[in-house]
C-alpha cells in the first residue's frame, strides 16, 4: 500500500498573507534543496506562524554556539527517536548523514544512540537530551554538572537544552497533524 | 529552607544586544505586570533568542483562533501538569485563575484534569493535549476526528496542537535550566 | 463549568449508627475548622469505618515521632502529587502552607518536589516516599540505609513508611469514589 | 542461600505497652493459626499502632458487605501481584487457596489474573482494583458504572475500593520494612 | 469457576507428520514425568516446529555451561515473573522448587526476586536478566562487566543472555496462544 | 568517531566443532549474500547452538504459512523498533526494503508503524505483534479474535505469535552481547 503524499492530515484554508521576506525564503529553499520541506509548507498557511517558526528554527540550528551544527542535528535525531517522530527522523536523519558523511551514524542515532560508539562529550550531550525528553522533571543540578564536566559552558547547556526542547515541540506537532516527510530525504547521503 | 530566587541555574554572560523593540517589550511587561516574568529575563541575554521566543509566544497565545485565550491557558496547565513543570504550573495556573475567575479550576487542572467537571469540548481538547504529551507517536486520525466531532475546525486542531507542543518545549526548557517563577504569581487571583 | 460540590460520587445509605465518641469528633472538627472535612463526612455512613479511619489517621499524623508533623504533611503532599490525587493535594497542600508558613513550599511539593530547595534530611525522606510510591518492590536495605545516614532512626523509618503507605491508600480511596475537597481549603494560608 | 527469618529489617524498641485486649488478640491468633502472623508481630511494638491496624483490618476484611470474604481476598492478591509484594502474596495467596478450595485460583491470581477464567462479576471487580492500583488518577464515573452494571451496589463499590486501597498501603509497608511472611503459609491449602 | 484445561486457545489442525525421533521424545516425557508438558503438546501439530523448539530448549537448558541447571531455571522464573507468564511461572517455578529443594526460593523468585536473600553471583545474574527483559536497549558494556566481576566468563554471559532472551520468547508465545500449564505442576515439590 | 566493527562484545573461544552441514550453510550464505551475517558468525562458536538457532530461524521465516515472507519481515521490524534493537532494525529493515521494493515502508516500520498507511490486515497483524511485545500479559481472546476478523486462521495466529516472540528473543540477544550488523546492509535496496 503506497504511503500517502499529503503534507499534513489537516485541511486548513491558506490565509494568502505571506510577506515578501517569506516568499523569498520559500524560493531559496526550492532552489537550494530542490523542494520546500513539508514542515515549511505546513506552516505557510499563515505569515505570522511561518515567520515565528522559521525565525526560531534559524537561530536555534544556525546561530553561533559552542555546540556545532552536526551536534545540534544529533540531538534532533535522538530526541525524535525517543518520540518516534517519523517526519523528524527522516529529515534530520538525512541531515546527520549529510553533515557527518557517516550514514551509519545517522542510522544508529535514529535507532538506539546507546548502541553507538560516541565520544564522552557526545554521550554526555545525548544522555542529557534523552533524560530531558523522557523525564524532564527529574533533571537536577548534577545533570547540568555532567555537561560542564564534559567541557560544555553554561551557554552551551542553554543551547543543548533549547535544541532538545524544540524537537520535543516539533515531534509532537508533526505527530499531531500527521506531517509526512518529502520523499527526497530517503535517498540522501546514503 | 527558603526557596532560591535565581532566574535560572545557568550563569550565561549577557550579550548586551537587545534592540529597541525588545527593550520596550521588557518595559511594557514591567509596567503592566509589575515585574518581568523570569522566562523573559532568562531569554534576555541575547536579542535573537528573546525575539524568537516572544514572537512565537505572542502569536501562539494571542493570535486569532477558534480556541480562545482561556482554553489555550488550560492546555498550557494540563501539559505542564503532566510534565511536572513548576515554573509553568505556577505562572499559567495563575493565568487560568485570573482569566476564568475560578481559582478551583486553576488548581484542579494543575493537579488532575480528569477529576474536573468539564464540558465535552474542553474534555476532548485536554484529552488530545494529554495524549500528545504522553504518547505523541500514538496520535492517529481518530484522535483528530474526536476534536472535529467536538466542534473544532482543522485550523483549531492546528492551534490546539501548537499550544500543547509548545509547552512540551517550554516545560523542558524550564526544567533543563531550573527556571524559577516570580514569587508574585503565587498570590494572584486566589 | 462550576465544579460539583458532592462529597463523593457514591450514593450509600447512611447506617445512622455513629456512637457518641464519633458524633463528638464531628462537632469538634466543625468548631475548630468551621467545616467537617469531606473525607470524614464520606466515612460517616458507618461507625466502624469512621472509627477505624480516624483512629488510624490520628495516630499516624499526630502520634509521637521523630518525624515531625510538618514533615509528615510534606510526605503526604509528595505522595499525593505522584498519585495526582486532587482531594489530598488540596487538603494537605493547605496543611503544609499553614504549618510551614511558607505557601511556596506547599505549591512546589504539590507540583514537583525535585525542583525544591530542601535540606538533605528532607530530600532523603521524600525520595524514600517517592520510591515507595512508584516502585515499592524495588525498595531494598540500601534505601533504608540512606535514611539512617540522614539521621533517621529505625522507628522514624517505620513512621515515614507508614505515612507514605497510608497516603497511597487514601489517594486511591479518594480517586475511587471521586471525593471532592471542601472549598475552604483553597484560600487557606496563601 | 536460606531466606532470612526476620520479621522486618527494622530494629525498633518494643514500647511494651500492649493493653489486655491486644494481648488477648495475639493469644487467639496463636491458638487458632498456630503462629502470630508477622505483620501483627511487626505492629506489636506499640499499642496504638497495633490497635489501629487490626481494627482497620478486621472491619475491612471481616465486616458485613455485599463483597464476600473470598472476593476481598481475591482483590488483596491481585493488588499485591501488581505491587509484587512477597509478604502479601504468600499470606493472602494461602487465604485464597484455603477459602476457595482451589489452589490453582490462588496461583493464577498471584501471577496474572488476566489469564484466569473468571465470572463477569469477578473480572469487573478485579479490573477495577487493578486500575485503581496502576492508574488511580484515571478512575472516572464510567469505571464505577462498570461495577454497577456487574451487579455491585454503591456500598459494594466503597468496599471494593477500600480493600484495593488498603493493600496498596500494606504492600508498600511490607516492602518498606522488608517484612517476611511466616513460613507456615507456603504449604497451606496446596 | 474452574480454570479451563485446554492446551492453547488455538484450534490448529494436526499435520500428523511427527517423525520417529519426536514420537519417541513424547513417549519418554510421558514415562518420565507422567505427562507431556503442554508446551510440547502445543508444538506437536508440526514436526519442524516441534523439532526446532525442543532442540533449542534442550541445548539451552541442558547443554554444558558455567551457569548450572538450577541457575538457568532461576533466570527462567525471574524473566517469567516480569512478563507475568502464568504457564512458565507454574512450570519453571516447580522446577526451581524441585532442583533447589527450597520451595520458598521458587515462590520468592516468582513474586519478587529483589526481596530474596541471594549470593552476589545470583543477584548479578538475575539483575542482568531483569534489565535485559525490561530495557534491553539500555544494556551496555558496564552491565556485562558486572557479570564478569561476579565471576562469570564471556561464555557464561552468552548463556545467561540466551536463557533470559529465550524466556522472553516463550513467555510471549504462551501468552499469545493462552497456553495453560499441566495441573500436575501445582503440587510438585511444595 | 567510527563505529566498531566487532561481531559481538564477547570474547568466546571457538569450540571448532561445526559439522559439515553447518560449514556448508556458511559457505552458501557467503556465496549468496557476499558476507556471512554477523548473527550467524556469533553463533558459530558452537555447533549445537548454531544448529538450534538456524533450524529455528529457517522454519520460522521460511516455512509454509498463510503469513507471507514479507509480512513476517514486517513483524520482525516492528518488534525490533519497539525494542530499539540496532542489529535487527538494520538487517531486517533492509529485508523489508528488498522484499517490498518500497524503501519508505522499511523506514516507516522501523520508526513508527502507526504513522504508516497500512491495509487493515497488516495493521491488525502489527498491532498484535506490538501488544505482544509491550504487554504480553494483557493479550486475551479478544486480541486473537481481531486477527481472525482480519482474515487470519488459527494457524496464522500461531505464526504471527511465533515471529513476534522470536524477535523479542533475538532483539535481547543482540543487545545483551552488543551484536553489530554487517555494514553491507546499510546501502541495500535504498
Amino acid at each position: 500500500m503506497p504511503q500517502p503524499d499529503h503534507v499534513t492530515a489537516l485541511d486548513i484554508k491558506d490565509r494568502d498573507n505571506l510577506d515578501e521576506r517569506r516568499r523569498k525564503y520559500l524560493r531559496i529553499l526550492q532552489d537550494k534543496l530542490g523542494f520546500v520541506p513539508n514542515v515549511i509548507q505546513a506552516y505557510s498557511f499563515d505569515n505570522a506562524k511561518l515567520a515565528a517558526f522559521t525565525d526560531f528554527f534559524t537561530d536555534l540550528m544556525g546561530g553561533a554556539s559552542g555546540v556545532n551544527a552536526l551536534e545540534r542535528e544529533m540531538i534532533a535525531v535522538v530526541v525524535s527517536s525517543i518520540n518516534r517522530c517519523y517526519y523528524c527522523l527522516v529529515s534530520h536523519g538525512a541531515e546527520v548523514r549529510a553533515q557527518s558523511g557517516d550514514p551509519e551514524l545517522g542510522e544508529i542515532l535514529a535507532m538506539n544512540y546507546r548502541a553507538a560508539e560516541l565520544s564522552p562529550r557526545h554521550r554526555a550531550m545525548l544522555d542529557f537530551a534523552a533524560k530531558l525528553t523522557e523525564a524532564a522533571h527529574q533533571i537536577e543540578e548534577e545533570d547540568r554538572q555532567v555537561l560542564r564536566d564534559a567541557g560544555f559552558s553554561d551557554g552551551d547547556i542553554w543551547d543543548i537544552s533549547a535544541v532538545a526542547s524544540f524537537f520535543n515541540m516539533t515531534n509532537r506537532m508533526a505527530s499531531a497533524v500527521d506531517m509526512k516527510p518529502n520523499k527526497e530525504y530517503h535517498v540522501q547521503a546514503r
